[in-house]
């Protein structure tokens, strides 16, 4: 599915004008802004920024303003190489004038006004907003017209008037399942500040960990995460780091289900036996809270008011999700529980579960998040559904008058491209024919990191950049959607991200080191010619593919763990060949560039084989590099039928088919992005066709 | 100079045989070691490395060689994506077993016993030492060992026994005239540790930054930094974190002169009348201390008695280089002085102030260090030169009795490559002829980072992959000198580098994706194509050249800055040239090659053109972007008639010299790399020679 969302989006790419009108006359280049503003009135000339440039503060200020100026500054002097003066200047000095009118909420709360206008002018800019939020999200759009020109950095003259589409614009990372460090996590809100996301929702517990520590039932750290968790006083700082940046931080604790880990210390809140050990695996697990089990209400009131104290933020989410109901169906107590209570099924039984949960929430002056199992009948209306299994629930949802956010389509885990996560949006689908006040019920979307294949090394590589195009569907505005414009500027905030520390570009080549040893320059170049061409396995079949059962003990230096979930230079490679494909007459210099790919493809496998024999994980792509071999030889083959002007015989086409057959089938769980662009040349091969006759 | 070092280390690399001949047996491959060890006896077969690995330690045993073993597996872990466990196992289940027999000093000495012996079989590895300094050694070597192989990851079996040639084996790294923050300098020092070095010298005050906090003067740091400066406490850790990894750090404190930066809170230690500012320019300058004043001396007893309760190690560098003397002959009270006491002139008034500071110094319990410019008549003799002049004043003080370290060959910032540095042994010119009493006063060498021209950015590729040569150098026994073997492990070991955060690779991209700015995938790479075979001029030519005055001001974010100071695909083309050209008979496949490689660098300019045109900082490229092109169809021409068999013109020989000398003419401070092979090229040419006709 993921690769017909990206032929789509490809058909899309030469379809469609190049950028988004707005943002472009025929002056001015268009903008490399990701996340796109509401509005956007382009000017003349540029801005020059050099070593004097510095900006001022007016109007209500606050430290949380200041550092974010210094950083803005420091973000500046990386992105340009200036040595800028980190100091904010006097007003009438000053290139960027930042005014803001009053505070923000001193917890941030959702919904609240986020806005700002920023106009750049030949002479100087002005950033005005209503409180610091609207001024830290208008930084960044300034750090993101810098850019280097004819005549020295500058940023082009333009009115920008911009607020989110959505209120709630997350991004989910799962630190349970692989423990992620803090300074990854870290890494990554401030790549959410780049482009412009406000809530970080951390899975905190899981079978595999639980990684926060409680003061108040030190077991569960102790016991249940093999030492790696976070303590309370590192979980502040994050939360103060998070808010420094406009990001909220919502904490999710995954009960009754996902929940092992706890009893590994706690054997008495389960609903099984025990004893229980971290789970090591991945996938659903029996182990659930006893919901019949009134210890285990006291024990939960206590934890999330240990949690409520330390997570300020409004929203507390209590997961909810697969809980395969094989404990309580064999506990005796529970069975006889449901029946004295009229609990008619485990569904009846875990909504019970919930209603109390969501009461000690509420207690605790927090309102519910929870994924979509957590909606039956009864649940009071405050709590918030995360949609996880489609869009079809959401609406439903918010029918209902429950509000939503949408992850259905935003699991970064499943390896889809970026178009395709992009061309999701949370109004279309069922969401689409609500009214208007349903519609309001529907908050935003997450995008979704779970860790079963992410360690802290590969992490920034799952997330990025594929997570800035989900960004920009949830702060643009709707009609914000062509994807080649997407991508054009996608590449250039994927290297802007680089500059915050993010490792998601440079990680692939230090890993592919790692697995190619001793290789010697021209072998490496080889292996990368190949590893740029390929991606993982899509949606859940990395799982099932795998050589073993995976689990969190499962070594992750593969080339499967190394490549990218997107390849650009697969992408690019297709982008060629329909426009190839597309010109009635072919294009002669386009046909040399396919020609060169091709080439290169057929003859690297040669080069690519005696590094195999020294390395077993370049042995595991060995394959793979005789595929993208006879890939090369394939699409030459079919550019020379082409030449030829007439229809390729029908013998020709379907031994050329067979051999795309084979390739086509996933070998070392990689996938050979070139595959259908090839495909369609042997194609137009076959129908023939040349400048006289029209192409179908 | 260094083109003609490059030119006589690739003629080695060509005659010479491809490794060094201890290092090898018909069975074995290579070992990938830097440096290479004392001996080294190849077993057969190898030991596994899974996520079983282990280590154990046994016999003497003390926190830092627990510590040292932690980083050990850490760093394993790293390199090879296997999950290990970080706890040292029993002895009886350890794969690796660590045998120290005491403790080394509580203060690393100069001379202590750093040996140690490593046994690989394919069963288990035992690191035997008499000390944790050799121990630590001994994982490095251990940790250079792994590799992938055929069956997994793996260290060859051998029997290595280890001790290094020179007791003091430095980098010396600049921290007065750009500030290089702590987490620079640690990675760096971790880049020490790698490669067996054991002194870091620490230039911490300059005309342009006092850089050490001073309680006893605050006014020094205070005003002397522009803010930039590190803590005693931030010291501190520093030096335990040197001594962790067997480093020794050895501050310097540059006087009388390189001292502007004392006197803007100090000016009654100058011998002009001030006031002074902080010194932003390079060069020298003519400020400097007043050696009549006996203040000064009170003032140096007391800074020099803070620091060295600081700074445990035994030496004490107190600079003294480069004093140009116009204050001194400027100030009647000085000349007064000079003719009271008998001083003919400005250098005996240096020996005075040397004698005097060499006396507080020792007074404090330390042993001074200075450049050679301290080494006149009478001063005593357990002061140790450090020779930046030449390797003829390090022998001649070690005739006259002193020891020393070699510096003069081994300056970082000069740009030459790593088989120039290489080249260069303390035992060589001069030196070769003492006696042996003499020679052992010669006590190791010192590479230099010198940071007029890098900043916390770039300074890791100023100071590798090639500093790793000078430790080789510095280590391994006198007869391992050939440079093709040292290139070979070189390219593998600058990669390992990198996985300890050292950035000397990653960082030329990053540069060049800033200067770049929306480029297209194809302008970038063509870019890259550019900037892999230029290398920034040598020697002094960086400041000779400048567009402008450099200072502490000036943006380093040009093409100069960002490219590696030597051109690894240069040397590979000027290899491929030399084992074409020795062929008799040319050999087809390297003339495609260099045919391909010609033809790229011909067509490069097009793709970059554009680019320029929109990037300022490309555009200074543009003109070598151009010679890269004539370079290329100049290559191209000499291939073309050298294939006639018969001699070219003299016409076409002197046409195409005259575009060479063009290219020759450095342009935005860049030298092509290629330019001397494709000269051969036309010279061949000329000469013409077939198969049946000897070459010269």
């Amino acid at each position: 599915m993921a690769q017909n969302a990206r032929l789509q989006g490809l058909a899309l790419l030469v379809l469609c004008v190049l950028l988004y009108p707005a943002m472009t006359t025929a002056q001015q280049p268009a903008l490399n802004l990701m996340p796109l503003p509401a509005s956007a009135q382009p000017g003349t000339g540029s801005l020059g920024v050099d070593s004097s440039f510095s900006i001022a503060f007016t109007g209500y200020t606050e430290p949380r303003l200041e550092r974010a100026g210094e950083r803005f500054l420091r973000q500046l002097a990386l992105q340009t190489g200036l040595p800028l003066s980190l100091k904010p200047a006097k007003k009438a000095n000053a290139i960027l004038v930042i005014q803001t009118d009053h505070a923000s909420k001193e917890i941030q709360e959702l919904g609240e006004d986020e806005s700002c206008v920023l106009e750049v002018t030949t002479t100087g800019a002005k950033l005005t907003a209503p409180t610091p939020l609207g001024a830290i999200h208008g930084l960044q759009t300034f750090l993101q017209l810098v850019n280097v020109s004819p005549g020295g950095f500058a940023a082009p003259a333009v009115t920008i008037q911009d607020k989110p589409r959505f209120p709630w614009r997350g991004l989910m990372i799962d630190s349970a399942r692989h423990f992620i460090p803090l300074d990854v996590i870290r890494r990554n809100i401030d790549g959410m500040e780049a482009v412009k996301m406000n809530v970080f929702h951390w899975h905190l517990s899981e079978n595999q960990g639980f990684r926060v520590e409680s003061k108040k039932f030190p077991k569960l750290h102790e016991m249940g995460s093999g030492g790696l968790y976070y303590t309370q006083e590192e979980m502040r700082d994050l939360i103060a780091y998070a808010r420094d940046r406009g990001i909220r931080v919502v904490p999710e604790f995954d009960m009754p289900g996902h929940s092992t880990a706890w009893f590994v210390g706690h054997p008495e809140l389960a609903s099984g036996k025990g004893p229980y050990e971290i789970e090591r695996k991945w996938g659903i697990f029996d182990p659930a809270m006893d919901p019949t089990n009134e210890k285990v209400y006291k024990f939960l009131d206590d934890l999330i008011g240990e949690m409520a104290r330390i997570f300020p933020d409004h929203y507390f989410h209590i997961g909810g999700d697969e809980v395969n109901g094989k404990e309580w169906d064999a506990n005796p107590k529970i069975q006889a529980f449901m029946k004295a209570h009229g609990l008619k099924n485990n569904q009846a039984l875990q909504a019970y579960f919930s209603g109390r949960v969501q009461k000690l929430v509420t207690k605790h002056g927090k309102a519910v998040v929870g994924w979509d199992e957590v909606l039956v009948e009864g649940v009071p209306k405050d709590i918030v559904i995360q949609s996880w299994r489609g869009q079809a629930s959401l609406a439903q949802a918010a029918k209902q008058g429950y509000r939503g956010i949408l992850s259905n389509g935003y699991y970064l885990d499943l390896g889809w491209s970026a178009a395709r996560h992009y061309a999701v949006d949370p109004m279309s689908g069922d969401a689409a024919n609500l009214s208007v006040e349903a519609k309001q019920q529907i908050l935003g979307g997450e995008s979704c990191m779970w860790s079963e294949y992410v360690n802290p090394e590969n992490v920034d590589s799952r997330i990025w950049p594929r997570n800035a195009a989900i960004a920009e569907r949830l702060w643009s505005p709707q009609e914000v959607r062509d994807p080649a414009s997407m991508y054009a500027r996608l590449d250039f905030v994927s290297a802007r991200l680089e500059w915050l520390g993010l490792t998601h570009r440079t990680v692939s080549r230090h890993m592919l080191q790692r697995l190619a040893g001793s290789a010697s320059a021209t072998e490496f170049a080889a292996l990368r010619t190949l590893t740029e061409v390929v991606e993982p396995v899509k949606n859940y079949t990395r799982r099932q593919t795998a050589p073993a059962e995976p689990s969190s003990a499962t070594p992750m230096n593969r080339v499967v763990d190394a490549v990218p979930l997107e390849s650009d230079a697969g992408r690019r490679f297709n982008d060629q060949v329909d426009q190839f494909l597309a010109a009635a007459c072919h294009d002669s210099a386009v046909e040399a560039r396919l020609r060169a790919q091709l080439s290169t493809w057929r003859d690297n496998d040669a080069t690519l084989q005696p590094l195999a024999q020294r390395s077993f994980l370049v042995k595991e792509v060995a394959a793979t590099s005789q595929d993208l071999s006879a890939l090369g030889t394939a699409g030459l083959a079919a550019l020379d039928a082409i030449a030829k002007g007439h229809p390729a015989p029908d013998s020709w086409k379907a031994q050329q088919l067979a051999i795309l057959e084979q390739v086509n089938k996933p070998k070392a769980q990689l996938l050979l992005i070139p595959a259908p662009a090839v495909q369609k040349l042997i194609e137009a091969a076959a129908a023939g066709g040349t400048c006289s006759t029209a192409r179908p």
